[in-house]
């Protein structure tokens, strides 16, 4: 299966060992974004994987493509175009002190200004099998709004796949019109096939409220997978037990649900362990694993995503199958 | 609150990534001293800081004030003489590994050398409102013993608040004349307002001596606070549970006390932590905090000092607040 | 003399020796800008300076603020408002290689989106003798337009000496309304004292057409201070010759003209070398040095000023005077 | 056109800063050779080129893989085989200290113990209209000099056309039997169409003696060009005067010949300059440029390359014209 | 005593901050081996330490010898031949994340191809009291088997002891011919005096089958020791308890046998762990103390070396005591 | 013949990449000192070497003897006592701009407080064949000063021969009492074979006065040989023409003169080159070469000190001769 994803490709900028921006002249350059993680880990389990996006006509643009080439993401329809690429600062935290993000203006990105006519849609999707949509762009700005919809139409008619992650973050969105997203939510959810999202999700933004209507999680999940035709609803949970985190993995299909065990996590940078979880369900859905196999792979991937730096977990197949059989080894020669 | 610190500044030189010295060519070279990371810190935490020290006529001076700079404080009052500043060198631990600081040469350098006629204490005073004074000039040089005591008795008589730090290490000072110590901490304290120290302090070093009084240590502290009209008595206990550190806070005034509860610590650097929290202690006295949310905020700020590399602690109020109200948050953005 | 700015503080990325953004993840942070440049090097000097500018209420804002006091600069006038820092990146050269430079979005940053009413104009000029006012504010948006004028009308008023500094490049305006920022530059040059600028941004910008009058470079100059009652109009010249390259400097009063000899440059970094070149002539300026003494003083600040990484200058008096007197020595011990 | 290159893939590794390797314990990482810096180059160029090549089935072909991505190169015909790959440490001289390079085991890499039949050449030259060959693969092994005539071979047959640098470096064949390796080399020359080298390479490996013949060097290459149906011969020239060195460009065809201007040398990184003047070269080729157009650009690229660290060369058309169109221009913004 | 060894050096090649290869173009270079990293920590204990091996005649063995002189070990019969050495990559884990070690090509280093004729064995052995030879020796090449036999026999002769480090792995062994290796191992062993080994090495490679016999753990190390004439057989056993590892140290003479009290690790580089066990056990025998006292000395010894980088651990006698003493104190000053 | 030196070991701090102290954080730690600089060259050549000196009895001094080590000096007579080194930082200039060395207490190192009851002096001689000793022991302390002139005595006796650096700093030394520091070098050099100095040590510090009696250089060079039975004066002279620096070398004997070409310097760092001259002279003398081969060989050792970060040559005898054979030579492979 060919892979592509339409997102913002930003450049994170890190300080090293731990440091805060106060305590350091060095900072670590890298580019990420949902559908740049995403592929990127792909690419690692051996798939083909083109990204959909728009770079700065400039020197930081041309570093932006070579770095997602590195990732072994194609780069042919990443275009060029104005001069700003969407950034963040990540000063990574220790124990009790949380990780901090600072994000630099995205909304005058060159992703952010670039609407559907500046894309080869139809080309592009004749080149892949499934298409991965991340729900920031549905907020971003009108012309990422514009262009993932079209990308999401265009799919459905030449019947390649779509994934769509919700990525819905109430505390970026307070200022935004919520009614307004919900409408947009709505208007692109009857193409998607598989969705990456939370009960929180359905809940706050979509208003499927489960406090009134009795209903289970899954209940009202299954509702919502009915509704707009969904294949595979899939997503984490986290919690804290004594001073230790864990994380789950679950996948519900029309016909059941499964759950993985909870799993430790040490934590080393916690940004992408999301993506590197979608980037395992996707490599199950591709392979037509099980909803067990899928997610118990993916889970893996993302406890292996929290232990690597940066966004872009880069994790084979045989590292991954490695920790699922043999978890505990630390010496591997 | 305008606050001060008369003290030491250091060179600071530590081997990256958990390296000894004899593995790394390369060493992070930092700017240090009680009265620093105190008032790096609370300058951070929004208050005026000024420093009255001696740093070398030299590069070595210019790159001392910068540093003090960079973290908020004035340096009006540094003046530059002679040419030689006390360094130390921190092989960070890591484990079972301890952290091995070595001295490097401090009663030769420009601090340790310059007495009362070097500075303009009144001038100085004038300026602030609260000073600290740390108790390892008691010990040093007669030089730094004589401008301690002349700071304290100028502050009493302005009507400067003095916070003193018995800062008593019995390692440091074996070969030391205990006796002659003992006369000038008895000597200091009656102009002090705010004193940091332990029951270990006041038997070993002052002959309070529970074990033949049968006093509780409570007990000893209020004969002592009273002796000397001391308004706050403060400190930290640390505890190992199970390979697991913990660490709580406590502020005595003549009418009660409080402690904290026990805090986890996850430590990635070990120095300062004691001057992070005499800093949460001096904002909240500083706002006329009660003791127990002074000492809340404060162990909490320690908490974090033992997750930043460096001496100095750069927390802000925000930064604080946000670990005491949401403990166990690992990203922010 | 007390030395203000009204001006931009930029983020500079540069990849560590002499690397392209494409082969390094490693970027080193520094702030900079017309007027931190400026400023740094003149509180190098020993002159007290601040700075009226706005940076981000986020962590970036919170690192401009510490690296402007690093270099001595006063941030009490520094606010903090919205999010967005402009940012440059710094590609340097090396040979027959240019330095790139690289900007990013500066338009929405803090400074760009700030008029006149997010400053306490009069009460920062109260503390100040001499204000600089870089011409960038003049094209880069309305808001920071409208500052610099009302910068320089209440400077007037309170006989602040303005300092101007044409800062005109062709290139970046070329989408421009050239007319308008022509009329720009003729609105604030009547509250203008000492100007930078070349008889380039005369003749181009201000149309003092030296072609059609037949007028030596130095009556064109004249007949623009006369209009403008300029004291002092200052600038550089580069030449190169057989493969090295020369910079002067010249100083012309209504009375007469100084030009320096040339002096034979090895360049480091050869950004910010500008900016040094007005910090020696303001610290002349404000010692009452004849023009002279202040240009050979200035240039030779401005030659170290490219041996320097980093924008900013950080030559100390005895630095700048040891090379003016033995020029040619190579270690100082 | 599409250019394609059978070579090997190897891992430099330098200390920083011009420092030996018993001064440091840090080490830059890049995969290069021959093929590498052609294929890099011609990428930023905007050209499509693959790569044929062999590197070892383990993290350091997936490294090896990765870099030749970031540098635009694509991968599909780069197979994974054995666990070896040749390296070399690079010592970067200054002054009068030169650049020391120390190979580490070649021959039993995965490039060299590849044979013919461990690739897809006619697929893989199905794909590209040129593939270069160096004449290093001649002499490494027996196995990659079957399968550069294979190449060779097949590339006739396709219609592909061939470049063939000589690469022939005396010091490394000494102990090689001299009379094998021009065997070796009589036997390719056929089937190629563009040659890299010297009169040096012709006289002494393939006996033109021109010493005894009386042939200008010119003639002695026309006989040469004439025997082998050489479309271009193509070689640059390196001089030194008053402690300065230069560099000149030629390219003779059948019908004539073009030497560039000497061109100034100031030297950061002296390796891969070579092959950055036949990327140059084969761009004008591929172009259908007049030769003095080619060697022109070709020269001016090879100066570049000496200002940029590393062997692969990664200017762009943009700069490399900049620079001819204006040289002597240090900053661009 | 005087140690020695006879083994590899071998150059260690590690990424910084726990990334991957392709995440960084960064590595750590350092000089390891089993003979290296042992007898750099007995240099550290104070006992005078030589190396037998051979390095490349260039710059890579100049540097290897710098390196193991800086661990203070002599290197006098340090030799230089041929151009190559073996090396190997470490990719650090963290967490789930084991390490990954890449090794490239041993067996044609100037070590692998170096016999006994190569070497002044007798020479050597004269100025040493013990020397260890590790097991690797007999299956990377018959020059180095027939070396480390040499070197057994000439020991045996000159009455210098022969400690020997079984290091079997299976993993490393697969292809080998199984047979040969036990011959080998059985042919050196009656030369041998300390043996470092587990009873998977007796069972698997010597054929003690104890399933058939029914034997214990001991009593097939028992018949070991017997036929052998082995005076100490030394090893350490890992075990993990809920998601925490322990280590404890076993010495198993012909009079009896001492564990340690398992010890909790904490791990921040694994490899050399082994290795810091042996110089314990080794500084305990040459010292004549009880093994007992021996192995809770290398047992603490080996739980410092998992929390310092790098293979070679350079503790020294007060450290390890300290820990020994006052385990989890955390800052010495 | 095997080498000596008593004299001082430094720790030389230096940040990176020409930068000043106050613009960076980390900083280079390398151990430095005039006979650690002469025997770590001198090691490089071949010859056995032993430093006679005494480092701090901490981390510092383990480091410090580690550094040596690695050099390839022999530590046996390095004692450790007390717990201070003497250092110094180096701002690496560039162009224009000097480097600026920035010395920390020298008088009260390990050192600088141990006199000759602290060495084993005559144990020591019975190693070696010539001592270097340098005349900063005669000014730094009395200590070092009684030492000095006791190696000097002892070695006379003894028969080894003393080779004598004046290194008579006029700057340094103003405040001392000149006569005092004349009545010194009167008193030890009767007991030198060579002498490194210059006519201005003569005339400036012995009172050698060229000006009154009319005598040529040579003729006050032989005057004082002469009276102190001097076997070779050895020297070099630093000019600059037109922006260009020349090193040139001169060896006097009571027979001749030599003075070699001069050299041009390209300079990476200055400090150094002097003891890398002496190196080159006593390798020359050890080896009984005449004063032209000695004077060559040593002056192109001194160049290339200038190119080489640090203070200590680590040039080979091989690397030396390379480049007196092909001067130009920028790769060598």
């Amino acid at each position: 299966m060919r892979i592509g994803a339409y997102g913002e490709v930003m450049m994170r900028l890190t300080p090293p060992e731990y440091r805060t921006l106060e305590q350091t002249h060095s900072l670590r350059m890298d580019f990420t974004g949902t559908g740049v993680n995403l592929l990127g880990n792909l690419a690692h389990f051996g798939l083909e994987t083109k990204m959909l996006t728009q770079v700065p006509d400039n020197r930081l643009g041309d570093t932006a493509k070579a770095n997602l080439q590195t990732y072994g993401i194609q780069t042919t329809f990443v275009g060029k175009r104005h001069n700003h690429i969407g950034s963040y600062f990540a000063e990574v935290g220790y124990g009790a002190r949380p990780t901090y993000v600072t994000y630099q203006n995205r909304h005058n990105s060159s992703f952010g200004v670039s609407g559907p006519e500046t894309y080869e849609i139809d080309t592009y999707l004749a080149q892949i099998d499934l298409v991965h949509i991340c729900g920031i762009s549905l907020s971003l700005t009108e012309a990422t709004w514009q262009t993932a919809l079209a990308v999401a139409k265009a799919a459905k008619q030449q019947e390649v796949e779509v994934c769509f992650d919700f990525n819905f973050r109430p505390s970026l969105n307070d200022a935004k019109n919520r009614a307004m997203l919900k409408a947009r939510y709505e208007t692109i959810l009857p193409y998607c096939d598989i969705v990456f999202g939370s009960t929180r999700d359905l809940a706050e933004l979509l208003d499927y409220r489960k406090a009134f209507s009795g209903e289970t999680d899954e209940q009202l999940i299954q509702s919502f997978m009915k509704e707009y035709h969904i294949k595979w609803f899939c997503g984490t949970k986290r919690l804290a037990v004594a001073d230790q985190q864990f994380i789950s993995g679950r996948i519900i299909t029309q016909e059941g649900t499964y759950e993985t065990k909870a799993q430790l996590l040490q934590v080393l940078d916690r940004i992408g362990a999301g993506d590197a979880y979608a980037a395992g369900i996707l490599y199950g859905y591709s392979n037509d694993w099980s909803i067990k196999k899928s997610a118990d792979f993916a889970i893996t991937n993302a406890v292996l995503a929290h232990t690597m730096l940066g966004d872009v977990c880069l994790t084979t197949i045989e590292q991954v199958e490695q920790v699922m059989q043999a978890p505990g080894t630390d010496l591997i020669r």
